[in-house]
């Protein structure tokens, strides 16, 4: 147990950002969000999973939607809190916990909003130990645990809760309705037990994200390697170093979809890299072949800085390096495949785990 | 008070087809839910408006979405009920009367439906005195009364409450959800009190179905004219004979919406006739002018048999009597064309009774 104050924020949300895989929200956006909510409310308290009490109830809140959206409209603040409220509204007992439904700059930190305006510590966790861009998409599903109830609040003051039959048809649902609220929306779901945590999320990531977020600002003063100091702490590797040379982004059905060319330079002088998005990074073609693949991290950092770069940020001319590094092994899993692997997303490849690409030239 | 059997389903179903002005919802539908669940649960008892307490707890239920797509897609019969028992969890109060949100060969019957299963009174009234296809477009809505919280059920078991700011929101979120839900659901919404019943909803429409569907079965059996008296019964007048040339359908957004293409036959020879409709007939244009449009009724009749004939039931060389009759009063206020006058569907006219029409030749 610790305590979360203003000073570890831009760690956390940087941290947050990498394993993001370019989705889960703008980190200086969740920075401020969070930076706001500590001061009005003061610090919060942050606590192992293994310290939460088996009959906790703990409630994940999470922004959804198009990133894109969020950078023109951006959260009022207590779209959250107001989730969170019409969720417990509807709930046996009392929510005891929040905690993060992925890892994100902006979902890494929406729970610590909720749980400095509502007095509540927050788990050391998330639900998928990096970011996915549906709500059926988090290890919760995989152990079994139900969205719904689901409650979704907007910045209008407009509050839905939604009991759906399974994960998917939650996804449908707070999908379209975060679609009428303008791409942008916060929500409250998958009401789990304390007992439930261990297997329904990863553990430790938000001390994680702090840890990376610190790691890429040691380097950077050192005048170091942020990016190999990144890779080497994930296990994963570098995939090229590149320029953007083209990138083309749709708003639709909620998500922000596209794609992004990048040109090798450096070493890499040569190598045409193709990386596919809806929200997180999902795929990553090096001259025509998958080098990494959803559910590993594909994690897109400025070539110099080291700072994490999200889908929406992507520019023509950026100098990146882009690393591949393994998810969680529950992922890999034949029903951690189903949900969350290259074909539920339309590519036609078998997945390869990032430790042993099949064709990288 | 009075009972509804299983014998008065016929005739109330088809008057409120009449009512329904084209839209909501299929009479023979209707009335095998309603056989259906009288049959299994007894008749059900009709109260008058001013029979009901003042403190009473009135919640209509309702079908909403395209249809032509319910044609497709039967309701199993208790989606009504699920979306009763979802806005009871989170209402004040035990509810203790359902009602018509609006006429319709399906909505006037759906309470029915609802009553006979949860064993409460219907009251003998509705929320429009016709079909409209918008949750905001109701006389609640002019009587200040909230459509939220609103609760959705579909066939699948999903069920959806929604806190919205307005009734405009309510819309907007209920006809997305509909749409996931395969373009047709069942709600409940629009909770009032007793002692609103009066300013909030048109007196007797059950009645008034009964009366007509009965009235047009007696001339058919006389070899009389059911179109005439149909339109005397209305107050309304006959705007032209015709024979259907031509109907362009789409379902979009959730609704049925297209075009109908009429060519006058007997004394009405040479007229052409288009009638406009989402979900229900909104606008009909005679020889280019508008002859009737919203908020009266435009009611499209079976050339003999008088019987009512559906937007979604319109075909090719269908032979039709065209009439149409005045609305309940509130609509012709100022707040009431602003929230269902020609303008709000997009029709560059300014309304006029159709007492009083200005472009009939």
């Amino acid at each position: 147990m610790r305590e979360i104050g203003v000073a570890a924020l831009r760690d956390i949300a940087r941290g947050a950002a990498v394993l993001g895989t370019g989705g889960g929200g703008d980190p200086y956006i969740g920075r401020l969000l969070a930076e706001r909510a500590i001061a009005a409310h003061g610090p919060v308290t942050l606590v192992d999973v293994d310290e939460v009490p088996a009959g906790a109830l703990v409630v994940p809140t999470a922004m959804i939607g198009a990133p894109t959206a969020m950078l023109e409209k951006l959260p009022a603040g207590d779209e959250g809190a107001a989730a969170l409220e019409a969720l417990q509204a509807v709930l046996d007992g009392e929510v005891t916990h929040t905690v993060s439904i992925e890892a994100g700059g902006l979902n890494s930190v929406v729970p610590l909003v909720t749980a400095a305006t509502h007095g509540l510590p927050v788990v050391d966790a998330d639900g998928m130990g990096r970011a996915f861009p549906e709500v059926q998409m988090v290890l919760c599903t995989l152990a079994g645990i139900q969205a719904a109830p689901l409650a979704l609040a907007d910045d209008k003051g407009n509050r839905l809760v939604m009991r759906t039959i399974d994960n998917v048809w939650a996804e449908r649902f707070a999908r379209t309705a975060t679609v009428e609220m303008g791409c942008s929306a916060m929500m409250a779901l998958y009401a789990m037990r304390g007992d439930q945590l261990a297997e329904a999320t990863v553990a430790g990531t938000l001390t994680l994200c702090e840890e990376l977020g610190a790691l890429i600002a040691a380097e950077r003063r050192a005048h170091g390697d942020p990016v190999g100091a990144i890779a080497e702490r994930l296990g994963g590797r570098r995939l090229v170093g590149a320029k953007v040379s083209d990138v083309e982004r749709r708003t639709e059905g909620g998500f922000a979809r596209g794609e992004a060319r990048l040109e090798g330079i450096g070493d890499d002088r040569g190598a045409a890299l193709r990386l596919h998005f809806q929200n997180e990074h999902l795929l990553a073609e090096l001259d025509g072949h998958a080098a990494a693949s959803t559910p590993d991290l594909i994690i897109v950092l400025d070539a110099e800085t080291g700072e994490p770069i999200t889908t929406e940020a992507l520019r023509y001319g950026q100098r990146v390096v882009v690393i591949a590094a393994p998810c969680d092994p529950r992922w890999r899993s034949p029903a951690g495949l189903a949900l969350a692997g290259p074909r539920v997303f339309g590519y036609d490849i078998d997945y390869q785990p990032v430790e042993a690409p099949a064709c990288v030239s």
